[in-house]
């Protein structure tokens, strides 16, 4: 099979009639030098990529099924950042060789989750090289309605979407890194292990909280390094209560009842030590963490109810730069976790986990 | 040094005030989760990625600013192929190591001409993993007038700009796989190595042929195999002028007056095919391949003026389907050169030609 005919056969479909509505944007797709879209008045578009290399961010046995999804999820999931519906995507596509296998299975994850959210793939490129997935996505957002990393402000709380760590969970579970008396039951780890390989972007719920939030960002490299960036670009500091955002861990739930792993021997030294790393510093959960002033809490729930996603308030936003853990009684928590850092050898994050979360 | 450090370092720089014209298109820059264009009134977006691996469409060696001139010049290219104005890229990188010489240069040729052609770069990626350079550029072209592969039609005239062959003759020479007796003079090898590691996108007369053309791509895998893409979205035939489209080779001319090598023993059935080969089938060329009316010779001729952009025409299309190549006095040469396939390990690209033409 040539690259035309892997291209033809694989990552061209038609290309809808114009129709109203972002459907219509895309007015030539795959098989020219450039697509073509047209933009909606008043309208910005939002744009971001994501390189996903084999051994780096995902193993080489995956299901292709499940790494078409997670490559383009992590991307829908940077425009959920900023509240921005989806339009179409580029996809340029390294293979060590063409396998119709593989190529039918990502493509089929692939197109499912764009088909979900009305996303087309428009171009692109394909070429021989050790495996390695980049993905470009375009979205649209009303003018001056996008979701960014620079406006929160003292006082705003601070929610996260979904759970958080489960990702971290399986990556651990599957690297041999649990603690040495941990037995995941098989059906903690499938769940688990769904969540690394299948994230879920929460595009509804970022375009419910236009006009709602102060401030997002998606949590690709664990819940505090990226709340760091939202400090970092808003010039302020947060508190973030560690009794809530450990409970986030869907896996916990389904331990402490199904297994009693956690009756006898749960050592919150060790064991809690490990949970809260997943939680706060794990990487690739996809989520949403983002800010809003006190006053917008019922609006909060309505864009919460709106697009079906939970969300949970873990703290809050304070003048003073740095974060601050605190325990349910609002005790300090020294913090130390590092988020990772894709070329700093010595960070923590670095030298645990040696599989990263794409997205930043 | 870490990612954010590098990002920071190597590939943010400050968004101008918005502006009128093009560079006033780009709102939010490196930095959030998306960048955001504001697209003009009555335009439409052009968008085009290719990827780069080493050892396959770049040398391990090669000079860090000419790889950042040549990412960005084969989607700009596309761009050009399309008759769209360039805004803005983004680039997804995977390096071994972040090594900072390597990373210097690199940024200062990929910004050299990014400025050349006021195209911002407003996002991307890094990640550790085997080199690999992945872009999307995004221009811009007024509705309803980009240059697409299927506009041509029967008694067209065909054209190219500029050279073709001469990077397909360095990577020959690079590779040892010249003709046993050729010697290549330094200075007809550096002449020809630059065209292959810093091609020339053609850009300026892309915009002149909007209106003019009647369907144009650019030369990346082969001017044969790049026209039958031409020939398959049109529907047409062509009719090709070998002898003029072999002297299109700049290094031609060098070698014929500078060093003897053709005096004596230049033999046509193999030197003169091997010369054939190169700017039939050489890939690289980044030259515009493109169809117009024959009433609008004079249009061509001005498009090209005002440009600075030499074009050579070469033939011209037919309502028979199929390429024909003729010699000067119009007698069938046979045609069996193959554009490169990424895949094809039996095409005579894949066989002969170890590294590839990014652009396709």
């Amino acid at each position: 099979m040539g690259e035309f005919e892997l291209i033809a056969r694989y990552f061209t479909r038609p290309v809808p009639a114009p129709a109203p509505g972002p459907a219509g944007r895309v007015v030539l797709g795959v098989g020219d030098d450039c697509a073509l879209l047209a933009p909606a008045p008043g309208m910005q578009l939002a744009i971001s990529s994501d390189m996903l290399v084999e051994g780096r961010h995902f193993f080489a046995d995956v299901a292709p099924e499940r790494l078409g999804h997670k490559a383009l999820a992590v991307n829908l999931s940077d425009l959920a950042a900023c509240g921005a519906r989806p339009l179409a995507f580029t996809l340029a596509l390294a293979l060590p060789e063409a396998d119709e296998d593989w190529l039918a299975g990502f493509a089929r994850g692939l197109f499912a989750l764009a088909d979900a959210h009305g996303c087309a793939l428009v171009g692109g490129d394909t070429t021989q090289g050790p495996r390695n997935l980049s993905i470009t996505v375009l979205g649209e957002v009303p003018a001056g309605q996008a979701l960014l990393r620079s406006g929160a402000r003292p006082g705003d709380d601070v929610y996260v979407s979904g759970t958080l760590g489960d990702a971290a969970l399986a990556l651990a579970a599957l690297q041999g890194r649990l603690p040495a008396h941990w037995r995941l039951p098989p059906t903690v780890l499938a769940a688990a292990r769904a969540r690394l390989e299948q994230p879920t972007p929460r595009v509804a719920l970022g375009l419910a909280l236009r006009g709602v939030a102060s401030s997002a960002i998606d949590v690709s490299d664990g819940l505090l390094g990226d709340l760091g960036h939202i400090l970092q670009a808003s010039g302020v500091g947060a508190c973030i209560d560690c009794s809530v955002t450990t409970l986030l861990i869907a896996a916990y739930a389904e331990l402490s009842s199904a297994s009693g792993l956690f009756d006898s021997e749960f050592d919150p030294a060790t064991d809690g030590e490990f949970l809260r790393r997943c939680t706060l510093a794990g990487g690739d959960d996809y989520e949403l963490l983002f800010t809003t002033a006190p006053a917008r809490r019922a609006a909060v729930a309505a864009a919460a109810l709106s697009s079906a996603t939970p969300v949970t308030r873990i703290g809050r936003i304070e003048a003073q730069p740095g974060l601050r853990l605190v325990d349910g009684k609002g005790r300090p928590v020294p913090a130390r976790y590092a988020s990772f850092d894709h070329f700093a050898a010595s960070s923590a994050g670095a030298a645990s986990n040696p599989q990263e979360a794409p997205g930043k």
